[in-house]
C-alpha cells in the first residue's frame, strides 16, 4: 500500500508552514501505514482501504492519549474523536485551542484543509427530544466526511402527522438514518414510507423494560419494513459512516 | 361467599333435564366455592369475584384431565378451554359431542344457556396475517363472555395505508386490542391514533431477534402512546378478559 | 385535523390578559398540530386524538428544554412533566413559578384552568412503602387528567390480612392500578378478588434477582389472574394514562 | 469412611439369598466408597455423608446404563431414578421387572427391605393442576426417604379461598413445598401464612414472559416472605430432599 | 396514491391473455392499494413508495394461505415467498406449477414478466459452507429485484488467505454482504478492507454459546470497522433488500 | 387473629415506665395486626403467623420514614433493618441512640427486652474474605431471632484444605449457610459434605461473567448436591429467616 | 506459502496407488492453500499455519457435502469430523467404507497414514455419566492429533472422595480437560488441586436453571482458581484441540 | 501437606533481618496451609498445589485488609494484589512503602526476594488503545511469576496490516495472549495465524451492544479458530495464570 496523495501534500505543506521539520517529515514518508505513538497505532491508509480516515473512539482513552493524538496529527489530517466526556474536551482544547467542540454530539474534531462536499444527502429522523444528542454525532460525522446532513428532530409515532408534514423533505434524501430510543418504531413506519436505504440507529432512551437501547434494537431488527439495518445503541457515528459510504457509490 | 343465581338455577334445570340426580345436585349446592375433581379445584364463584368464569388453560393438563371438567361441568356452566393441542381436541370431541372446538383459536367451547350479550365493542387489530390465531383466541374470548369483538387483519406499519383505511371503524370500538409479533410497532401507532384503552398483545411470529415474541413485547412496554396496557406473548385469551372487564364498566 | 374549542379559547384567554400579544396569537391559531420549539414539537392534538393532552417525558431533557415548554405553553395548556429530577426541578421552578413540584412523585405540573372532573375512580395499591414514589406519579397523573385517585399503600401479601382490610374500599374504585416491586405477587392476588380492570406496574423496588423490576414485570405478566395488564417498569404515569382511558368510557 | 451397617447387613442378606455369590461380595465389602460401573460411580458412601442414597439422575444416560445400576445394586441399595422418560421406564421394566415406575412423577424406584419411616411430615402445595407432575416427583421422594408427603393441588391464588380452605392442614406439616409455574406467587403467599420452613419449587409451566420456569424462579427468589428458600426449575426431587434434610433434624 | 404504470399493464395484459376477465379486471383497476384476500391485504403499492413490491413471508401462514397468493397474482405481479417450509413448497408447486422452488434459499418464486436488469453489483461473502443458505435467500431476492449478485463462500477468518485470494473479485461489487455464524468476525474484517458498504447478516450456524446467531449479532453490532450495518440473524432477505435499495441509488 | 401475650406484655410494661400514656396504649391494645404510620403498615402479627417479627427492608425508604418506625416501636418490640446505607444510620442513631448500627452487616437493631435463646445452631461459611458482609447480615439476623450462629469464613474451593480444617465444627451445626460469590461453587461441596439443610447465598462478589451473583446463584440452583437450597443474591437475611425457622422445628 | 513435505508427499503416494491421476495431481500440486469443493474451501495449510489440519464441523452441512468431503481427501490428508448425527454417518459410512464412526462421540475419522505420537498427556475428567460423550469428542480428537489421553469419569463434588482416589494419576497428566454439566463446580475444584495448565468445558447436561450449559459455562468462567480457561458448551473438540496446543509446546 | 523450602527459608530469614521475632516465627512454621488473619485464610500453600503463589482480589475487601496482608506477609512471600483502586492504593502505599504500584494495570505488588526467570515468553497483543490496562494487568502477573511478557497494543482487525506486521515477533512467543473488546474478532484471527495456544480476554470497552464484554466474550467462546480458549471479562490476571501453567510445562 502506498500513502494516498493528500497525505504526502498535507506532509509537505506542513513543512512548508514550519509545523514539521525535516527530519520528521521523511520519518512520516517513510510509510508503515499508521503513525504509532506508543499507545496508539493511528491508522492513516484507513482512507485508502474504506474511503474514510480512522477516528478516534475517545471512551476508555486518557485525555492525554486523545490529546496527543490531535498534536501529532496536527496540520497532517482531518480528525475526529467520537464519546467525549466533558472533562476530556477541556482538557484537550486547553491543550490544542485549533480543536472545535461540540457538547450535544460529545465530539471534538479539527481539519487541516477544506472539506471537499461530496456528492449526497443524509436526512437524519429523531423520534423524541432525547435523542438529539445522537443525533448530532451522527450530523457531525457527515459533515467532517463532507457529505450533506439534515436533521429532523422529534417526529415519533406517537403523534404521527408530525412524521407526514416532514416527509417529502425527508424522501428527497438519498440516505435516512433514524434515531430512537424506547420502543424504536419510527424505523419501521419510515422505511415503509421512503425507498432509499434506511439505517436506524436505538438509543439508548428510555427507562425499565427499555433495557438501555435493547428494546429498541431489537425492535429494528425486526422490522416488517424489509430494508432497514441496523447499527449499535447510540452509535450515530458508525450510522453516519455507512450512509456515507452508500453516498459515495453515488457519482 | 355465596353461590350466585346463576348457578343454583343451572344445577336445578340440570336436575330437571335429567343431567344430574338428586345427591350430585345437593352435593353441589352446598358450595364449597370450587368443583372438587382430584386433579383440578374448578373455582365455580370466580364469576362473582371477579365477573367472568374460570377458563381452563388446557396446556400442561392431559386430554383426559380435560375432558373430565366438559362432562362434568355439562348442563351447569359455559365452559372455554384454551391453547388445546389438534390431539386432544379431538380426544375431547369424541368423549364430549356438545364441545365446540376452533381450530384457529385453539379453543374448546361449550354453553349450557344462551349467552346474554354485555353492552361494549372490541376491535382486535392484527399486523400480519401469522397473527391470527392469537387474534381469534381473543375474538372467541369475547363472544363467550358475551362482549361484541370484530378482527381488522393484515394492517401492519410496513404499509400504513392500510391500517388508515380501516381507522374510522376501529375507533368506533369502546377497546382496542393491537395484536402484532416481530417489532410490534402497531401498537404504539394505534396508541397513537385512538383515544380510548388500547390492550397490546406480542405475538410470537418472526425468527432470530424477534425472540420468540420478546421484542414486540418489550417494544410494546415503552410504547411511546401513553396508556397502552400489554398482556403476555400470544395471550389473546388475557387480553380479551382485560378488554371485557373494561366493557363490563361501560354500563 | 382542527384545533379544538378549549385551545383556541385558551389562546384567546391569554392575549385578553396580555401574556400572548396578537402576532403570537394568530402564529398559534394557524394550527400545524404542534407547537415547534426547534428542539420539540410540542403535540397539541393529541388531546384531539386520544384524549389527553401530551406529557414531557423530562429524562434525557437538560432543564433548559423543560423550562422552554412550560414557559412557552403558559396559559395555553395545562402541562404536566415526569422523571424530573431535583436539579431539574430546582431550575423550573426558579424560571416558572407558576410550576408545582412534587418531589415524591418527581412531577412537575402547571394548570391554566380548571381542572374539570371526570367520572370514574380509581384505587391506586402499593406492596410496599418503596413503591411510593411510582404510586404517587400514578396519582399526580390521574389528577391533572381530572381523574379521582386514591392510594392504599404497604398492604403486600406477606401480610395478607392487611389487604383483606382495604378490599371493601379498593372494590369500590373503576379500576385498580397495583403498584408492586421483589416478586409483583400483589397483582395476581387483586386480580382474584375485583371484577374490574386490573393495570400492574412493576417498580425497581428489589435487589439481586429481583432485576431491576423486571421479576415483579414478568411475575405481572404471568399473572394466572385473567385480565390483568402490564405497563413498563415505575411506569406509574402510564398506569394512570390506560386507567383514564378506561375511565372516560364510564360515561 | 467407612461402610455403614445398613450397606454391610444389605451385602450379606444378598448373600444368604442367593443374589451376590462369595467373590463378589467380599470385593463390595472392600470399601471404596462407590460401585465403578464403568461408565458411572455410584456413590455408596452418600448416606453416611448426607443422610440419603445417591439417586439416579436420568437424563443424559442411556435406557442401558440406568438399567445396569438398577440390575447391580438390586438386593442391596433402595434406587430411586428420576426424570425418566417413558422409552427408558419401558425398557429397564422389561430388564428388571422388580422395579416400580411412577408415569406421572416420571420416576423409576425398587426397595430392597423396608423402607423405614422417618419423624416429620411435608405438605406439597401446588398452584395447579398442571404442576402435578413436579409433585408427584417430590412426593416419591419423600417416600423412598421416609419421611410422609401429602399433596393439596390447585390452590393458586387467583381464587385465594381455595387455599384458606386447607390452610389448618396445611400448617400441621413440618415443612411446606410449594410448586407453582407461572408467576410463583403462591410461595410468598403461603410463606406468609405459616411458620415453618418453606421450600419453593418453580416450575415451567406457562408460556411466552414464563420463559420456562423462570419467571417464577425469579418471583420465588424475590419473595416479600422471609425465609422462603428456592430449588432449581421442576426439581420436585431437589425440593423433596431439602425438605427430608430438614425434617431430620426434628428428632 | 395511484397505481403505478406497470401494474396497469401487467392486469391489462392479463386480461389480454384471458387470465382475467373483464370483471375481475375492473375491480383491480379500483386500486385501494392492496388486493384483499382475506386473510391477507397484499400491498400492492409498496414497489411505488419504497422501490421493491411486498414479499411473502411464509412463515406461520398456512400452505393454502401461500397457494391463495401465488394463484391471485398470477399473471399480475412478480412474487417471492421467503422461509418457505419443504412441505410448504411441495403443496404450492403442486396447485401453481408456473411457481420455480429453490430448495437450498427456502425461496418459491413466479415471475411474469422478465425482470429488468438493475445497476449495481452485490458481494455475497460466507464465512462458512453452513451459512449457504442464508447466502442463497440473499442471491435469489438480488436477482428478483434485477440486481446482479454473486457469492463467495466459505471464506472465513481461521483461513484468513481464502479471503485475500479473492478480494480484488469482491471489491468490485458495490455492496458487500457478509454471512457468517459463530463469532461473526468476518464482517469485522471485510468491513476493514473494502470502501463500499458493508451489510452483516448474521446466522444461526453454531451451537451453546453461539445462542442461536445472537453472538454473531453482539459482533457484528460492535464491528471495529465502521460503518458496517446490520440485519436480523438468518435474514438474508432483508440483507439483499438493503443492498437493492443501495444500489438503486446508483444511477 | 389476637395479638400474642408477648406484645401486650411489651405494651403494659411500656406503660409502665412511662414510655405510652394510657390513650396511646388502649389505641395499640385495639389491634388490627399493624401499626399503621401512613407510610408504612408495620405487622405486629407476622410473629405469630411464621413465628418471626417483621424486619425493615431500608433499601428505597427515606431515612425520615425508618426512624418512624424504630420510634414508634421503642419499648414494645424488638426491630431490626437491613441493608442500611451509612447515611440513613447515621441519622436513626441521632434521632433514637438506643439503636445499635453493624456497619459491616449494614443493619440497626434495637431490642425492647432480653432475647430468649433458641434451640439449635446456625454455621455460616464464605467462600472469601469479600463475602463477609453477607455472612455478618446472617449471623445478625439469627442473633435477633435467639438463635445461634458462628462464621466461618475464606474457605473456599480454591484451597480446599482449608474447608476440610473446619469441616468437624461446620457438621456440629443443624443448618449450614454457604455464602459464595464468583462461580458459588462452596455449596456443592458442602451439600455433598454434610448430612443436615444447607441454605445457599450467592453475593455479588466477582466482575464480568459473575454477573453481579447470577452466575452464583445459577450455580447454586444446579448444585448436583441434593437439598441445597437457595435465596436471592446477597440475602443474608433470608437465608438467616430459613435456618431459624428450621431450627424451630428442632424442639 | 508452500505446501508442506507431508502434503505434497501424500499427493504423489495417491498417483502412485492409482488413487488420482497425473492431471489431478498436477491441480493439486499448483497449491493455493485450499481445495476447492464448490461449496467447501478446504484448508490444507491450517497444518502449517496452527500445527493441527482443518476439521470439519458437521452441524448445518448436508450429509453429501460431507461425503464429498472424506471422498476428496481420502489418501491425501487424515481427516475429522464432528458432531455427526446418526443418519449423516449412515450416508458417508455407506459412500466411504474406510471411514470410522464413533458413535457415542458423534465423529467420522479417516486416516491415510499412521498417526506420528506426540509427546505430552491429556487427563479428560468429567463430572457425570451424562457428560462422556463431550468427553469422548475430546479423547477423539486428542487420538487424531497423535496425543495421549485418558478420561476419568463421574467424579464430580457432590461426591468429592472419587476424585481424590483418582488425584494422583490425574496430576501426572500435562493438561487436564474438566468436563462437566450443571454448575460445573468441578473445574474450580481440580484447578485448585493441580499445577499444570486446566481446560474446562461446560456441557449442556441439565435442566432448567442449567440453562442448556451457561450455568456452567458462567462457573467456570468465574472459577476462583486462577489459570482456568474456559471453550464453548459441549466444545470437547475445541478443548482437545488446545490441550495439543499446549502438548505441542511439551518438547 | 508440607511447607516448601522456600517459604520456610524466608521465614528464616525474615528472622535474621529482625523482622520476625521467634515467637512469631515458630507459630508459622507449624504450618496449617495458610496464615489467618482473622478475616482472610492466605493460603501459603497453593504454590505448592499448582506452581503459583495465591493473589489478593482486591476488590470488595478494605484497604485496611489489603494492608494487613502485605504487612504480615512482607519478608516472607512475593504479594500480588489485583483490582486495586486508586484510593486502596493510596492507602496502602502509606502503610507499606515497600510495596510497588502499577495505576494503568491496578495492582499492587511486593517481592522478598528475587524472582528466578522461568523458561517460556508471553505475546500479550490488544485490539485497540483502551485495552491496555487489561494488557498491563497480565503483563505485570507474568513478571511477578518469572514469565517474561511483551505487550503488542492496537492491532485490531479493522485496520489487519498493522497485525500482519508484528506477525513474526507474536509467532515467536510459546503462548499468545489475545485482549479485546467490542466484537472480539482479533482472537479468532490470531488462533487463526499461530500454532502455539492462545488464551483470549474478553475487555468491557466498548457501549450499547457490547453488553459490558460479553459480546466480545461470546465471540471468543465461538472462535471458529479452533483451540482458542477464553477466561472471564478483563481478567487479565486469569490468562496470565494460565499463559504461566502452560509455559512451566515446558522445561
Amino acid at each position: 500500500m502506498n500513502m494516498n496523495h493528500d497525505m504526502i501534500r498535507n506532509i509537505l505543506a506542513a513543512v512548508q508552514r514550519g509545523e514539521l521539520d525535516v527530519e520528521q517529515a521523511a520519518g512520516r514518508l517513510q510509510d508503515k501505514g499508521y503513525i504509532d505513538l506508543g499507545h496508539t497505532k493511528f491508522d492513516m491508509h484507513r482512507v485508502t482501504r474504506n474511503g474514510f480516515p480512522e477516528v478516534i473512539y475517545a471512551e476508555g482513552k486518557t485525555p492525554e492519549q486523545v490529546g496527543d493524538i490531535f498534536e501529532r496529527l496536527r496540520g497532517e489530517s482531518n480528525v475526529l474523536a467520537t464519546r467525549v466526556s466533558p472533562e476530556m474536551a477541556e482538557y484537550v482544547l486547553r491543550r490544542c485551542p485549533h480543536v472545535r467542540h461540540n457538547a450535544l454530539g460529545r465530539t471534538l474534531a479539527s481539519t487541516c484543509e477544506d472539506i471537499t462536499p461530496k456528492p449526497g444527502a443524509v436526512a437524519i429522523v429523531t423520534a423524541g427530544t432525547s435523542d438529539l444528542p445522537v443525533a448530532e454525532e451522527a450530523r457531525v460525522t457527515c459533515e467532517m466526511f463532507g457529505t450533506r446532513a439534515r436533521v429532523f428532530s422529534d417526529v415519533g409515532v406517537a403523534g404521527i402527522h408530525r412524521l407526514f408534514d416532514r416527509l417529502e423533505d425527508i424522501r428527497r434524501a438519498d440516505v435516512v438514518i433514524v434515531v430512537a430510543g424506547m420502543e424504536g418504531a419510527l424505523a419501521s413506519v419510515v422505511g415503509g414510507l421512503v425507498s432509499g436505504p434506511v439505517v436506524a440507529v436505538p438509543t439508548s432512551v428510555g427507562y425499565g423494560a427499555a433495557l438501555s437501547g435493547f428494546s429498541a434494537l431489537l425492535c429494528m431488527l425486526n422490522s416488517c419494513a424489509s430494508g432497514v439495518t441496523v447499527v449499535n445503541i447510540d452509535n450515530g457515528f458508525g450510522a453516519a459512516c455507512a450512509a456515507c459510504r452508500i453516498c459515495s457509490l453515488n457519482k
